[in-house]
């Protein structure tokens, strides 16, 4: 068979299984998204439009790939965890990250004229993605932990930065120059006593990320179902869920202890 | 600072780089492109716009990484050279595999529209990519080979099938039934003698596929450039390239004798 | 400096870490043990000398890293585990490997004899290792398990088939003859029946293997040490350790419970 | 069967193949020679035994593995080439790695009375192993011009050192200070002008380290074979091989071109 001959390249196509029995984690960035928020001239010190456009093709990701079990968004990074067990492509590494990450690109320029309808794309956006193992769900605690956490320090520069700009009328310089050195306490104080803004008051999906969780719709029987039917749906049937988006703190137990995420 | 005692989890990223000093072969698929081409109505036994957006994206591509010296694409497929000694973000794979997955697949949905105007995306396709590393230059030669072979041998298969489909009025049950064991020379036979096709006057897009390859731009000078700037313009300058679009042989010497692809 | 140009080729060692968080198993294998049995004409079943000379050789090896927490050997092979948080060569693969396996071979080689004094070694001996990674607790155990379970299998089968031979002057082919399709309670039965031996009463070293524990050596403090010296002493000494070895089950939950292995 | 429910812990162990068409070079390192060969009293600058040793070991080595086509030595590391097309152990790293340093281990530690008979191991020695691939013959070429160009730098530098301290009556901390700073060209001078020695002198073996090459040994055929006997005898045989210790300048061409190392 023509062909034949060249075949042995496909030697040349080394396995990359990731190690069983651990917990991946799939983050994605969006690639110079500075540059690419000027040319479409986002919001600051956050877009919601942008934002929701992120919590949207995060969300179709994980309606298509049920062993994610939770996702961690802000700014243009979206953190997403696949349950310990899965078995998703055969835990190969490269399809995994490849498939993700163009899946998740997909959505965010089918749906951008959905978000962002007066903003057209002036050129196509793309994202990198990365898989982390971790062993155990203490890690994966601290994971997510340190997201949100950083969401929180980047959220309350942010703020309080475009704040003396927009409001406080300084030039980007000397608005750099008056956080520089600062503690969050400080930079609270400024929000408070220069333009009375209570940073607490600011909407959580700013100051925690977005949280995407799954949760099982119970299954509607109807009536008229035979005994047989039902046997079989039920030997069938993994239930199904949806994906709900939620801005919450996620670093202190009560989140993971109302879930069972780490168990699946 | 909030979230350092959490920091300890960025030493769960292990490092993946790719041996330097050999030749990356980067190749992208078509994720279930077979419900997809139906869902969308591909026109068979090949979509002309289907296929001219597949060359525009990665066209797209080649233009955005200048290290990206030679592509070939088949049906939902295309695959691409870095040249030899790329330090593309520093050779990382996940970084690589992941970010040019991503752009081709945005360049495919941000340029659908212009290509397939009539027919709205009814869901976000998807693409999944790999890297495979060849030390030598002989290998890279065999894995075009390889590839162009391969759009042969389905092209002429699919070419026969679809006309005996479509113009011999066989079901696609049939259709199989009828090729089933026939060589080359037969399926050849069967669409001259029963349909008067000579199988080598097909559009040469279809029979080779899309071989995309980097050509230096001659830069104009300005008349009234002063020496200054000439000297530092020469310096400072990368020569310009452009990306064309043919459909030749890549198995035989011509080709590669005719550029210096692989001494980049 | 001379050399300095040749440098560059310092850039294809690529890093090799494993995944921190993990425990290592490490498990060496002798390299055609069964020539090399043969050769030095080892005795069947199970060769005492050769057995401790193993077990010694394991030793020394937990002696000298002492973040080898737990042996388990059986014939030709022994596995290790080292603590889940060891940072042993910056946990790099092949320095681990072939480090354990160098130091492993050489006190084979070096003890040889002194455990086979009447034997002279008539070619060098050799040993291949690897490392494999496991995420939790239950799957060391499980690991540990499996090779017990393995020891028992061989050992009863070796027993009775060498029985067979030794005692019941079958031919070896008669002997794999005799076995073929036995289960274990089948060989109990040949072995009691026709032999008059209990298995459960053979050398737990055969039945069970050998399994290596490190147990804590409390500090006698001399009479007259100062206080000073004693507080320095108790500053920076980690506890001293020996290695024990005994024979007995390591699947049932007894041995761990009595040992905190795990949790270092 | 017992021990069926624990195999899937040998799903965890993960495929860690080299990439084909790739030259290997595998080079072990003697571990914590520095105190070894303080404790073995090995001379300075150079110990002959041990150096002997060391080569002996090497050609060990390499006629039990006959894909290894060239060693370089110097001091307690070795370094070996594979060939291009090795499929020794499936191309498996820490099967090779292992495997080789503990049969090169083996023999050192073997052949240590032959070549040390006065000085008894005191305690068992280690090497360490590494494999790093090379894709192309000028990186080999380099590589082993980067490992002699070593071997010089420091032979010349540990050669004057011993002398200032053997012959110029310097202690350690005096030599250390004498040579600090200085270049090759002042130590040939310190040789010369203060101890009448001539650098290039001095014995090759420690200027230029140890090259071990394998050369073809022409078969005898035995006069009264048949034809059917000497058909079947061309056909099986690889031709016998045997390895032969040099210390010759590698660095140049001219090494290479009396010998086709690379094209096997």
């Amino acid at each position: 068979m023509a062909g034949t001959k060249y075949q042995y390249v496909k030697n040349f196509e080394l396995p990359d299984p990731l190690l069983p029995g651990t917990f991946m984690v799939y983050r994605l960035d969006g690639h110079s998204f500075h540059r690419f928020s000027d040319e479409h001239k986002f919001a600051k010190p956050n877009d919601l439009r942008a934002l929701r456009l992120m919590d949207h093709a995060a969300q179709n990701l994980m309606e298509e790939y049920p062993d994610i079990v939770l996702g961690f968004g802000e700014s243009d990074e979206y953190s997403f965890l696949l349950r310990k067990s899965t078995s998703l492509y055969n835990r190969r590494q490269s399809k995994i990250v490849s498939t993700l990450t163009s899946y998740f690109t997909s959505c965010y320029v089918l749906y951008w004229p959905t978000f962002l309808p007066d903003t057209p794309l002036r050129y196509p956006p793309s994202f990198d993605g990365r898989i982390v193992l971790y062993p155990g769900e203490k890690e994966i605690r601290d994971y997510f932990a340190w997201r949100q956490a950083d969401t929180h320090i980047n959220n309350l520069y942010n703020t309080t930065f475009w704040t003396l700009v927009q409001q406080g009328g300084e030039t980007t310089t000397q608005a750099h120059a008056t956080l520089k050195g600062t503690i969050s306490k400080e930079k609270n104080e400024i929000l408070f006593s220069r333009f009375q803004i209570n940073y607490n008051d600011i909407d959580p999906r700013y100051r925690k990320g977005s949280v995407l969780v799954r949760t099982e719709v119970p299954e509607e029987e109807p009536a008229d179902k035979t005994e047989q039917q039902k046997k079989k749906a039920k030997k069938k049937a993994k239930p199904r869920t949806k994906v709900d988006l939620i801005h919450c703190d996620i670093i202190k137990d009560q989140f993971w202890n109302e879930r069972r995420i780490l168990e699946q």
